[in-house]
């Protein structure tokens, strides 16, 4: 939904005082820590022993576009706020990126999104793995909107900065089989003011299938003329 | 997206010979198994410890108003085929249904659905974990939309029995932060032909912010006379 994580797509640290307030009123503000501080935090959109042929066909194949300066990899992290200065309290939960909370490779969402700055098109190579079900052995709607969402929302980060989701529109037109390899294909559709519009696809491997569409509405939290971390 | 579970909510076994075929064509048709065979699946709408307050608030409310007949729970497992006659073949991959993937209760998605068959309405009392997150503190929109996908397709499924998400519309409006208690509120709009209209909100605990509205478009893989399970 909101998508406040320019820094984060760009790989810089965040730091981030969180304030989890409840319906009701304001909880207390809390420090919280995630990934690996030590190490820096692990990067989950390189290739892993899961990614079927076509997944890796398609990573190798916009790694190769991304030689000639078109296309860029996005990092991807398993957290929104991916480290801290401080370490979080005893007994802190830590909280976890939604589309990144299944420790197994594999089984849940694997994806890599790469960006073209000058087409302002974001990528999403995604295998989604046995744990994404809806029907029986097709990925859940709800999953798929959530590629959706972060993919389109993405491309409004670059174009902006720190974004909101106002509105998602997806026409579900093909099941998309759980273990199979779909690219959502996302770009920037037109500004106005502080709306960000985009649009985008998700289609098979091959180009043959076209499983769903969408739109993509945005509002920035930046005054229009900020730009985000790719521009 | 596709919502081929109305024996599921129904509560009843559910025998399925998988067919999990790729884009470039159909695999190997397969027997699979989730769930706890020996015991009965686990049913996960009940509360368990990590329930706040507030969740359990409004859980007690509507199993209270479940005892005039107007309203009844909706058991809910972590596969949409919950058991199997068959023992799955050794080193078989286990699915889960996406809602209910994560082992520890508390970290992901909590919740529970009550149906009302007179008024055509789902409420969902929904409790997102920090492993839901989007921006720092709060729900992702992915999330959300998951969340919304179940609750209006589980009723155009008690309408009509098999059904298919053919587009939802979603337009956020305020956070939805993490470990707040809200009420996802679906109702049947207008059926045409095979067509299932449905809208619904997801509101605070108090009913004081709205912080989502939704519609859903269903389509039924039924005749339109076969109906549902719950008429």
């Amino acid at each position: 939904m909101l998508h406040i994580c320019s820094r984060l797509l760009g790989g810089g640290a965040v730091l981030c005082l969180r304030t989890s307030r409840s319906h009701t009123g304001p909880a207390p503000v809390r420090w919280f820590s995630v990934g690996r501080p030590s190490h820096g935090p692990q990067d989950y959109s390189l290739p892993n022993a899961t990614w079927s042929r076509n997944t890796r066909d398609l990573y190798d194949k916009y790694e190769e576009l991304s030689k000639t300066g078109g296309w860029r990899r996005i990092k991807s992290y398993n957290s929104s706020v991916h480290h801290m200065s401080d370490q979080p309290p005893v007994g802190d939960r830590v909280t976890r990126l939604f589309t990144r909370n299944i420790d197994q490779d594999g089984l849940g969402f694997e994806y890599c999104m790469f960006y073209n700055v000058a087409e302002k098109r974001m990528v999403c190579i995604f295998q989604p793995g046995p744990y994404l079900e809806g029907p029986p052995g097709y990925t859940h709607g709800g999953c798929i909107a959530t590629m959706l969402d972060s993919t389109l929302g993405a491309i409004a980060v670059y174009v902006y900065g720190h974004v909101m989701t106002a509105n998602l529109n997806i026409n579900y037109r093909n099941p998309i089989p759980l273990g199979c390899t779909v690219l959502v294909d996302g770009h920037l559709e037109k500004l106005d003011g502080r709306k960000v519009f985009t649009r985008g696809q998700i289609r098979s491997y091959d180009d043959r299938t076209v499983h769903t569409e969408a739109t993509g509405l945005f509002i920035t939290l930046n005054c229009p003329d900020e730009g985000g971390s790719a521009d």
